[in-house]
C-alpha cells in the first residue's frame, strides 16, 4: 500500500487487505513487539477499533471502509451489511473519518456490490498515503532548519495507512535535510506518544526525546520549542480542532510563548456539518485506562477516575491547518469549506 | 507529632523520631501498602530522600533537621557532623526547606550539642503541623461552598509532617462543612497525585477524581474547576513559585479561564535570597522515571527522555499565596519579605 517503490519504508502499512482479511499492526503491542491482527469479521474489526489495536483518525477512516468491504464479503443479507456498517461507524465517536470511510465504502457497495466496496477501500487507503506525503510537503515549509518540534499523541504512520500527518510534516522536513528534532509527550493515559511516536521517529532516524506531558510548559518557557505540530480527529466548520486529550493545553501554552501551533490533517477530518468544537462528541473512555498502568493499579482501589479521550482547541489558537491541498490560514471558515469540497 | 489530641488522624505522621531513629512513611509503597522506613544513619536518610521515600518540601525540612540530630548522635567527630549536614542539604536541590531545616538544626547543635539539635528538629516538626493547620484555616476562605478544587502532585500530609499545605486548605474547607470535591492530576512521572493525594483524600472522606495531567485544560474549558490549589518547593523573593513539573501549565490555563490559582506553603518555603524564579535550580531526575512505569518500559529501548522535576510559575499568574501567617496578595515582594521575617 505504501506507494513509493524506490525505498523500503521502515514502518509497514498500518492497515491492508490481505486474502479476504483486514490486517492491522497491533498497536497495543508496540513498542515491545511488531505484530499483526488479522480481522476475518466485522466483529473482529470493531473489537480492534474499540480496544485501540488500530487508532488514529485517518487509519480509522480506512478501517471503516475495509470493514464495510469485509461485511459485504462475509454477510449474506443486505440489511446485515448495513447494520454492520452502523456498528463500525459507532465503534468510536470522535474521529469523523471513521464514519466518512464507512459511508464512502457503503455508497460504493450500494452501487456496485462487494467488489466495489473493496475497490473504494483500497482507493481510500492509497489516497491516504499520497495525501499524507502531500501534507508533509506542504507542512515542511512551516518547520525551520534544526527546529525543535513538539508533538503529542501519535499522528504518524500508525495513525494513518502510512507516512503520517503531523509526523509526516516532521518526516518531510527530515527528508528535505532540515534536521528537525522532536519532543514527544508520552500522552497519558494510553501512552501513544511514548509507545508509538517515539518508535516511529526512532525507526526513521529522527532524534526524539520523550517527556511527561506536563513538561511541555517548562520546555516552552525555557525557549526549547520552535513549533508544535499535532494531528486532528475532527475539525469543525469554524476551525475548532478536536484532538487527543492534552492538545488544548499545548495550544494555550504555545500562544503564551509565541510558538506556532500547527494542525496537520487530511480534508477527510473536516466536518462542515459540525459548526463549532462544542458540537463535537468527546469520547469518555474506561477509568481504568488512567488508574491502571502496565497492569499495576496506580491509585487506591475505589478512587474514581475521569478519562475524556479528546479535547477541543479553539480556532483562534491554531496558527495553520495543513491539508493535502495546502496550508490553510485563519480565518478558517471559508478556507475549510473550499478545501473540503 | 500530630498535635490535635481530640481525634485520631487517619494519616500517620510522615516523619518522626523514634528511639534514636528517624521513622518515615515509605511513600514509594503507597497506595498499595502503608509501611515505614527506619533510618539509623545519615546515609539511610540521604538514600530515603534521593529515592523519594520521603518527599515534599516541608517534610524535607523536617527530614533535614532530624538528619542533623541523627548525625550529632551517631558521628563522633564535629567535622563529620558538618559534612553529614552538607550531604543532607544536597540530597535534593530545589526545595529550599531542606537546607533551611538542616541549617536550623545545625545552628542548634553548634550552640547546644546533640540534644539541642534533636529538640530543634522536634520543634520544626511540631511547628510544621501547627503551621499547616493555620494555612488550612486561612486558605479555606478561598474555597467556595461545594467547590471543585484541582490540585497537582501531593501537597498533603505526606508532603509535610502532618495535615498538609494545599490539601490542608481542602481539608480545612471540608472540616468547615464546605463539601469540596477534588480533581487530582496523577502527576507523571512519579504519580504522586495518583498514589499519594488520592490516598489521602480517600482516607479523609473527601470526594476525589483522578485525571491524567493533560485533562486539566479540558476540565477548565468545560467549567468544571472552581479553584486550583497547589503547594510550592521554593518561592522566590518576587513571588515566582517553583513546584512539581506541570504546575506552570495549570497556572496558564487557570488564567485563561479566570480560575483562581492559589499556592499554599509555609514561610520556610520563601527564599528571599533568590530574587526570581529563573535563579531557582531545577532538578533533572533520572530519565527512567519517565520511560519505565511499574517496571515496564513504555518507550523503545534507547529513546532519550527528559525529566525536569519542577517548573516555575511566574508571580503574575498566582492569585494568592497562603502561609501560616495569612493570605498574601500581589504584589508579592513586600508581602513575602514581611511574612518571612
Amino acid at each position: 500500500v505504501v506507494s513509493d517503490p524506490t525505498h523500503q519504508d521502515p514502518i509497514p502499512p498500518t492497515i491492508e487487505w490481505r486474502q479476504g482479511r483486514v490486517r492491522l499492526i497491533d498497536q497495543r503491542a508496540l513498542p515491545g513487539e511488531l505484530r499483526f491482527v488479522e480481522c476475518a469479521s466485522v466483529d473482529d474489526l470493531c473489537d480492534a477499533i474499540s480496544t485501540m489495536a488500530v487508532r488514529g483518525a485517518p487509519a480509522l477512516g480506512a478501517a471503516g471502509a475495509f470493514g464495510v468491504a469485509l461485511a459485504a464479503r462475509t454477510l449474506s443479507d443486505d440489511a446485515n451489511v448495513r447494520a454492520a456498517a452502523r456498528r463500525l461507524g459507532g465503534a468510536r465517536p470522535t474521529a469523523i473519518n471513521l464514519t466518512w470511510g464507512v459511508d464512502r465504502a457503503l455508497e460504493a457497495w450500494e452501487r456496485g456490490g462487494a467488489d466495489a466496496a473493496l475497490a473504494e477501500a483500497e482507493r481510500i487507503a492509497a489516497a491516504d498515503v499520497a495525501g499524507n506525503r502531500a501534507i508533509g510537503e506542504h507542512g515542511a515549509g512551516l518547520v525551520p532548519q534544526s527546529a525543535r518540534v513538539l508533538t503529542h499523541c501519535n499522528a504518524g504512520s500508525l495513525a494513518t495507512v502510512g507516512y503520517g500527518t503531523a509526523l509526516g510534516v516532521v518526516r518531510a522536513a527530515h527528508e528535505a535535510g532540515k534536521r528537525p528534532r522532536a519532543w514527544v509527550g508520552e500522552t497519558r493515559p494510553v501512552l501513544q506518544g511514548a509507545r508509538l511516536t517515539a518508535w516511529e521517529l526512532d525507526r526513521l532516524g529522527i532524534p526524539v526525546t520523550l517527556i511527561a506531558d506536563a513538561m511541555a510548559g517548562s520546555l516552552m518557557a525555557s525557549g526549547d520549542v520552535d513549533v508544535v505540530v499535532v494531528g486532528a480527529d475532527r475539525i469543525a466548520a469554524n476551525g475548532d480542532v478536536a484532538n487527543k486529550i492534552g492538545t488544548y493545553p499545548l495550544a494555550v501554552l504555545a500562544r503564551e510563548h509565541g510558538v506556532p501551533f500547527v494542525v496537520a490533517a487530511p480534508t477527510s477530518t473536516i466536518d462542515l456539518d459540525t459548526p463549532t468544537g462544542s458540537a463535537i462528541p468527546v469520547e469518555e473512555r474506561p477509568p481504568d485506562e488512567v488508574a491502571v498502568v502496565a497492569g499495576e493499579r496506580i491509585a487506591p482501589t475505589g478512587v474514581a477516575a475521569a478519562n475524556r479521550a479528546f479535547d477541543v482547541t479553539p480556532a483562534r489558537l491554531v496558527t495553520a491547518i495543513v491539508t493535502e491541498r495546502g496550508v490553510l490560514r485563519p480565518p478558517y471558515e471559508d478556507a475549510l469549506r473550499t478545501a473540503s469540497t
